[in-house]
């Protein structure tokens, strides 16, 4: 049966040792959505005509957030991020969130791009909230990685 | 239209000020899924098995994350936490989080419980993803918010 | 002579205790300016014609670095921010930064506003240090602050 | 005319891609005032003559704000500081910093040699604002920059 | 048999939730000693006798540390610390440490007087590791807490 | 006299310089104990016994506190680690914490060992602290480093 990396052989949770893998540059992409009531996505859209900060806030909480990302994320390695963007696309029921992270290291950045999408969206959240309260995140997901001996994927 | 609180008159970002609110109980509880292949569940469930990691590294994750709301989403009032819990109930096909957070302030806790579920969620991607990439967090909303002047809130 | 109230008879450096000191509602207001060349104005101008996300991050930066004060000050207390709010204003030669901070509790918020009108500036800095490497960060001061037995100060 | 590298062709902010960067030696040096009145110049100087807390208080947060960079900045880079020191020299009027930092790495260390002059100079005001609330933080600027292709740099 | 108050019925971990008790003052002292070689502990004292900076340094270490306690110990609660003060006493073959903190708040401060008295012992074999790596940290306990519905304790 | 590498000529604190010396790799395995009355450690014993959270918080704790080291031992250099690994072991009168931390870098990693194990044994204080105040934390001490210039070293 498939073991989990991150538990050693006795069950306990470890951090994996990365030291005998190659540094390559490493790339990942992820995706996920909050779906939101039309007058919530208006009021967004609203904001921006005047003077773009929602979804400007947002962005810079999911780049900070990626940051973060071996801080919040208990068994992650710490990682020199050589680049993070996020692409948030409002549409009349919610946004779309694409994150793409890259390092040049050990380990590759699946979480720090999952991590920068959910920070994100949550923050759209926090920003929308007094307006719809049963908005809903989901669909969080990677897209591709690539670099690292395991081989590229894509979703 | 209805304009979003976090924005002032002229569109810019601000935290919205708290200062004439009442302190009062309020908690809030909120929901959330990762779906993964039954491969991957069977590897949690057998981890469990052993010593019980998976989850519990998960849950503490969450628990964590919810005290750091604060510092991943911009606008977030800091927040002195009563009680923060994270249920994590797994299944043939992923895990189901609910997180409920309570504070004894001038402002809800709803973003302290979602941050909970998403942080616990990444972290259950983050020890399964060397079996399943296509892991997929989704359906994080709130589930209820009591306490505070705006009135209960159920979804 | 005036004694430093962080240091002790020994001159040993302390947090001064404020477990006697009243709740009250408190709040403090600074200011600081970026100089740069017009070039660099210019360009800050132009981002923001696109989408405003210049000073949108800056202004973000400044109300997450509030938060942070007393993680940054060694002998600052940590505080129930009630809200941060900081107002950027681009002239032909830089940018005017205010903040302004407000908390119930037992101890000011000048190093909180003061901080934030920093790390806001800091940020200006690092966005359009491509373009001039000679900006200078100055008159970083404190306006005004009231609440609290010391009384209000006006600058 | 110039466009700000740190916002996209559609004007988002982003952490530029230092990928493909090389990884050199690295240093900048970073410099500022705080201006205050000779009473407190004086108290922080009777306290040096005590234990010399207060000027070993500042310097410390400095060295540990320099470390923090990446959290502050939003689109900053984290990057493996290989030393960081500050000169903090105490007139009859005022506290000079200067603040060094240095890394091997992709990407300059400017922003921490001024991060670390501001935090420690904010140190300063907190440790004697109960003297002197007047005090003033100026002239922080960049005095040298050495490594990296852009080339060297001489205020 | 007793049960962990952190485990609910199931042995899970959780936060208790203390949202139900008394605001009160709170005071917690702990104590904790470092053993090194007389080589060390000279070292220590000459770099005293020059500017004092060994021992401030560990104290600030001590006091930056009390503050990110609950963001330490994972299932503590975020408090308002109202004081912290950390003795450093150097003696020919080691340092003791003392601690004291205190908060108005619903739960005790053992913690955050222990983690203060944690972060300054490794603080100062930091500092001195070069010249004795052997050294040992030991006796880190609380000498008293007093607040609180569960009465006081003296050691 | 042999000289603290933490101070500079004049007896100020400063980050070490790291940058002329080798990238290797380098590990570092410190050991801990805290010491509890039999109940405390059958209380520990019997929630293991149900889900095993007790020691997996207490790992998780140590192995997060290590990613922390530099952020809490002021002149501790940032570092990329490589592994981290804590193992715990519950006796009937306390726990033993054995951490091995490891990195490929400039610097060693003595004091993210030696933090791991700290963090680990308070957050067993922690749990067992409404059973018994009188834990003793204890022999937290370095067993050996490898890697580096300065050749290896064993307890």
């Amino acid at each position: 049966m498939t073991r989990l990396t991150h538990l050693d052989a006795d069950g306990a949770a470890q951090m994996v040792d990365v030291s005998a893998k190659a540094v390559t540059m490493r790339e990942a992409i992820a995706k996920g959505r909050i779906s939101m009531s039309p007058e919530a996505a208006a009021a967004i859209r609203d904001g921006l005509v005047k003077k773009g900060d929602v979804l400007a806030v947002a962005r810079v909480a999911g780049i900070m957030g990626a940051k973060k990302t071996s801080d919040l994320i208990p068994l992650c390695h710490p990682l020199p991020l050589s680049s993070v963007s996020i692409d948030l696309d409002l549409d009349a029921t919610g946004v779309n969130a694409t994150a793409t992270a890259r390092t040049t290291g050990q380990t590759g950045v699946e979480m720090e791009a999952l991590t920068a999408v959910s920070i994100a969206l949550l923050t759209v959240y926090d920003m929308a909230k007094a307006i719809d309260k049963a908005m809903e995140i989901g669909a969080v997901r990677l897209m591709s990685k690539t670099g690292g001996k395991s081989g590229d994927y894509r979703a």
